[in-house]
């Protein structure tokens, strides 16, 4: 027997038609990629949407045909990711850092027949456009612009397009689970691998993340998406900001922190959300300008560990709560969230700070497991750490063109990285299991030593790595970069580890570095490092 | 094409799981039936939830079986929740105050086969157990009780049943669509009605009432379930709590104020969720005990228009927040919460105030609309009053053992009450349909005035009806119950709307009562008031 309710699909149309008809006036500051700050709102997102969508469906495309964006933060993107899917394509954002050839691949294999680009990218694309298999319609998201037109021939204007489409357009009814984006995973570790989400995972990630205990952004925020919406869909702020109504600043290009702590500022950013690398430059900025960030209330953290040093800053010279979340693309992303439990309440300050580090328990509508050889479930005692798995409403089943037994195990996909968990479902990100370090048969997590050489106060930035050693297999080497005007030795470097770990742990060496090879989503290229300097303890030897 | 995201049904098991795998240890307060206070927690629950599913499953009832419930909020009640619907049974729970013949109709037409109750109820059971067509299995709260065994033969012990079941039990894997639970509407202005909802249903509800700008309960909280565990699965907190790790206070048969307050300062519960009428009482025990209610931060109120005055109190008196919330048994039953907008903490302290009277705005994945005539929908102008219907994945499609053309109006919900609904979503409910006051073609609301009344130190409790005028059709009649010790004449009554509404709104009409007749979820039965009132104003006429 069924329950007698209302049967609807989970669609993201519903999203931005609550937004269109709850809060239509919540405003969204956009910086334009060319300059300057264009001011609009919900209701008037919704109906560019609408336009768009109802403008796409006219172009005669194929079933969910895949409209990638190469584009920055701005509210013609916000539409875009509300138009394309809402009529049922499937918004495809791509990393404009990645090589061409790594473009070519992606455009290829996701089969984009609409490419929507910034003015930013008309050199890019113009130098691989050629290559693009399936590229029917090239818009680029502006008004017209004789010059973009010249380079690209036969390219449409974002803003005519739009005007083109019918305010009125009705969201189709689909079913939930049809394909509504795309992404590819970072490539921080391989090549990039295709997500494809749907309408309802996408809804579900929604309501996850807007829980209390979760990021819980409400209509009372001013979300500030630092983190880039090529990037597994900014977080999934977007969608739970047209949710609940939360006004939106979108920063355009410039994520340098100057930029940032003016945008703040200005604006009043209440909530804002990025990666570990964005916030040093941001904090930098703050300490140089004198800002006080008073608007700010907290700030998301994830994508790589956030170091402790960081929240503390945060919290003891801004008052701003850091939460630190983890996740994965294919986890939509988010898969834990660090917030505190009642019981916390009790204890005394440091404790409660020091349980703030880890990257949280996970949020209902996410199962985690760590697993140890063979699958085997491992003690929830926040001591043995095992490979993290995970099962939910919003994880992958398969990556995009590849099927599910090549994707999971059992049912649980493995996501590569090493954790443990306590019992209370709180998990600490040991390290990638390609990056942990195994010395003698013990593992060494390169996060924990980064964490702590981070907050030495000559060094601007830090990564350990497993350097090859003739005895132990692997032994950790610091590759460090010093802070603008100090000069360390290496032995000044190494004293930060004492009484801090053991001895055991302690890098065997620092080598100094001008600067750590990043990806575009701004985390450490490990292989890259280990290339380099995988073999200076061996050197040593020689 | 659809996504490649994990399929997985919504159910009410994975709320459970949940508890059981990330939040074991949080604690769950029962006030027993029988005296004395039990502490488990949600492993322990989760646990027996589990042996219950395993019990029931092994008495071969039929594919969603109905089994009632005629019992207090305590823990066993708890583990009822999730016992029959994890197990693919529908958890019936039926309010204990309604009239024999109505409890044998109800239980009759639902064709529950299980019965759990409370010891406060065998003499209630015993007396019309006969008539109970469906009725397999009557278990009693409790462990072995020889009294009541004898009151009820063939009685089964709920201790007993569960100790018999499987701790092991695997929950099934069901359609999440199938039916979970089923509830009467509260009997306020008709004959109860039957709401059978789905765990589709009560898995997305429990996100919505779990997100920022709604209940937004947390782990952090201490939840106190005042509102009964029979009446609309009180309001989906045991859900909500188990998704999230809340503890939860169960604060079982005795309701009085004294023993809330004493239960709030005990257990240091930091959310309560109620009626207004209980809020009435637990106000004044506060004020006569000098209890500070340190602990609570927020009470949610709903099931009636909450009075600006006591959200006054609350504020100022305990620095509580009241959320004022909206909803109906057929709709899960949150429909609207009053949170603010982030605009609004631009206003004058007292505008943000008089913005949180309202009734709010519609949480996402419920839509709202107000109708005049012929379903034409009407501006949200926060003036223009017509019929409030609604839409969304938790509202009901079709009453228990009715059909959807009987139900819906174009496919929407006609709730039965008349709002207003301005710009930003927000609506004030004036009045139900069938309460509101039509005098001379103008619409009088009875709640307004109960609300401006109610503010009279003098009184106790009020109500107003429409009585009938010779000249007007109908003209409102205010229903006063005096405070302990005060003496108010009528004068001095009427005298408190003055400069509140237009005159012509006043009460033709002050009436003392020794009280007001309430059902059993505390409401005012009008329908009541207007057979012993409803001809006062004639009476005058002749
Ligand atoms: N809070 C965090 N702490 C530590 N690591 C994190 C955190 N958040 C994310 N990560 C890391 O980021 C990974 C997910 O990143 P993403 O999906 O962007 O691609 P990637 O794993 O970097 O790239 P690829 O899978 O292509 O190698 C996680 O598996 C984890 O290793
Ligand atoms: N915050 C509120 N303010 C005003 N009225 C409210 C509020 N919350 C609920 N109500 C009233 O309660 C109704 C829903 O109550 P419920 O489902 O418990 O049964 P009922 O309507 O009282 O009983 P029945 O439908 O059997 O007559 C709403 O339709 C509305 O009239
Ligand atoms: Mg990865
Ligand atoms: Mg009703």
């Amino acid at each position: 027997m069924l329950g007698q309710m209302m049967s609807q699909p989970l669609l993201i149309s519903s999203l931005i038609a609550h937004a269109e008809r709850y809060h239509p006036e919540g405003e969204i500051i956009s910086v334009s990629t060319t300059g300057g700050v264009e001011e609009t709102n919900w209701g008037k997102v919704a109906e560019n949407a609408r336009r768009l969508g109802s403008a796409l469906t006219d172009l005669g495309l194929s079933p969910q045909a895949r409209c990638g964006t190469i584009a920055w933060n701005n509210r013609r993107h916000l539409e875009i990711y509300f138009g394309t899917s809402g009529a049922g394509f499937v918004c495809h954002t791509i990393n404009p850092r990645l090589f061409a050839d790594q473009l070519i691949y992606i455009l290829n294999h996701a089969a984009d027949e609409v490419l929507f680009i910034d003015k930013t990218f008309v050199p890019l694309v113009a130098a691989i456009r050629d290559k693009l298999e399936h590229l029917k319609y090239l818009v680029l998201m502006s008004g017209p612009d004789a010059e973009a037109a010249e380079a690209l021939p036969g390219l449409i204007f974002y803003d005519e397009l739009v005007a083109s489409g019918n305010a009125g357009f009705d969201w189709p009814n689909l079913d939930e689970n049809t394909a509504s984006s795309l992404c590819y995973t970072s490539g921080t570790t391989g090549n990039p691998k295709g997500v494809l989400y749907s309408h309802r995972s996408t809804v579900l990630h929604s309501f996850g993340i807007n829980m209390a205990d979760s990021i819980a952004i409400s209509a009372r925020d001013i979300v500030m998406a630092v983190v880039p919406m090529f990037h597994v869909n900014a977080w999934g702020c977007p969608y739970a900001s047209a949710m609940t109504g939360a006004r939106m600043v979108l920063p355009g290009p410039n994520l340098d922190g100057a930029s940032l702590v003016g945008l703040i500022d200005t604006y009043r950013v209440s909530l804002a959300l990025g990666v570990p690398t964005i916030w040093q430059g941001l904090l930098a900025a703050a300490k140089k300008s004198g800002s006080e960030l008073t608007s700010l209330e907290r700030t998301v953290v994830g994508g790589s560990a956030c170091p402790p040093s960081m929240i503390k800053t945060f919290r003891e010279k801004y008052g701003v709560e850091t939460i630190h979340a983890w996740g994965m693309t294919e986890m939509s992303p988010v898969g834990s969230v660090n917030k505190p439990l009642a019981k916390h309440g009790e204890l005394p300050e440091d404790a409660q700070h020091k349980l703030r580090e880890n990257q949280g328990r996970p949020v209902f509508g996410v199962e985690l497991e760590i697993w140890g050889d063979e699958g085997k479930p491992l003690p929830h005692d926040g001591e043995t750490q095992g490979a993290l798995v995970t099962r939910g409403h919003w994880i992958l089943d398969a990556y995009y063109q590849s099927d599910r037994d090549s994707t999971l195990r059992d049912g649980w996909f493995d996501t590569g990285d090493i954790a443990t968990m306590d019992k209370d479902g709180y998990i600490t990100i040991r390290d990638r299991a390609k990056d942990i370090i195994k010395s003698g048969g013990e593992w060494i997590s390169s996060v924990e030593l980064e964490n702590i050489a981070i907050a030495h106060p000559d060094l601007a930035d830090a990564a350990v790595i497993g350097a090859t050693h003739p005895k132990w297999d692997e032994r950790p080497v610091l590759i460090a970069v010093k802070a603008e005007g100090a000069d360390p030795s290496e032995a000044d470097i190494l004293k930060v580890f004492e009484d801090q770990i053991a001895k055991w742990q302690v890098p065997d060496r620092v080598v100094f570095a001008e600067a750590l090879p990043r990806n575009a989503t701004g985390k450490v290229l490990k292989r890259d490092l280990r290339d380099r300097f995988g073999d200076v303890l061996m050197q040593g030897e020689s």
